[in-house]
């Protein structure tokens, strides 16, 4: 029963990247721990560069420098 | 002090849904454990079906089918 | 595709009350949403009163009152 | 290698008040538990006002009173 | 910045099963996205069978059948 | 309503610490965005270090280094 939450900033994501990640994602569960994958569930969430910071700076400005 | 998050796939969830579930989740963990609503928050947020995926794909090809 | 989750501080939520809960949610969003239960998910976890705050304070102090 | 997750509801909060939240969360860990601020990520929702709800109202209800 | 966030059921997962998790997950977005591995962290939360539902049951009850 | 979620890997922080973080969370949200500490919650959550990578790597790994 994985449940499996990938955050990404919101950067352009495909629907094709997104169908990528959701079934890599899956792929990885089944393979790894023998998951079933009709009960794995995947949800991507894209967050704004300005609602992401690391080093206690906004990624809209880290991808400035 | 419960903090109830419910996610569910973006397609047209009303204003009054929202209260229904708000409530409902509220008056679940009243009924069950008895918690004090004034400290029972409920969120809730809506993911497009390009990013929920079940058996590795995605909601919106699900649908479609 | 919903997926529910349910924080609650960890005071002896016994299995029966877990069950409740669980049943409860699912029928919850059955009901105002038309879900299907078979793709709702109900996730619970615990959370010890040191590691839950509100006002500031630790739930452990605030329950000493 | 912490990871600070700000749920604040959707009313407006400037990209400098963001990048406050975000300095400011990276601190306290960088202070209190002597983390390494270039693995501390900081990620702030927005949550319409119709997506959350206390005492079993909606925010959006209740900040008519 | 991706972070994942992978939820299973608390039934052995061993040391070895979640470096493989980390390092797929990690490799994933990668692949796909181009992420930079050093800002990606991946989360793994094990959760009691007692505390997981689908169907509106109990993962614990489930797997008697 | 805030909610803030700190996540941190589980490496003995003491419960003067997490009243520190409890404390300095809510004071980030009211000095910032005038929130009121009463409907401010902090959860704090220890992640075993097997169960937190960076890097595709185990922090376990990580901190032998």
């Amino acid at each position: 029963m994985p449940y499996i939450h990938i955050q990404v900033t919101d950067e352009g994501v495909t629907k094709e990247q997104k169908q990528q990640l959701i079934q890599g994602a899956t792929q990885l569960v089944v393979d790894v721990l023998n998951k079933n994958p009709e009960t794995t569930h995947v949800v991507i969430t894209e967050i704004p560069t300005d609602n992401w910071g690391v080093k206690g700076e906004q990624v809209t400005e880290l991808r400035k420098r």
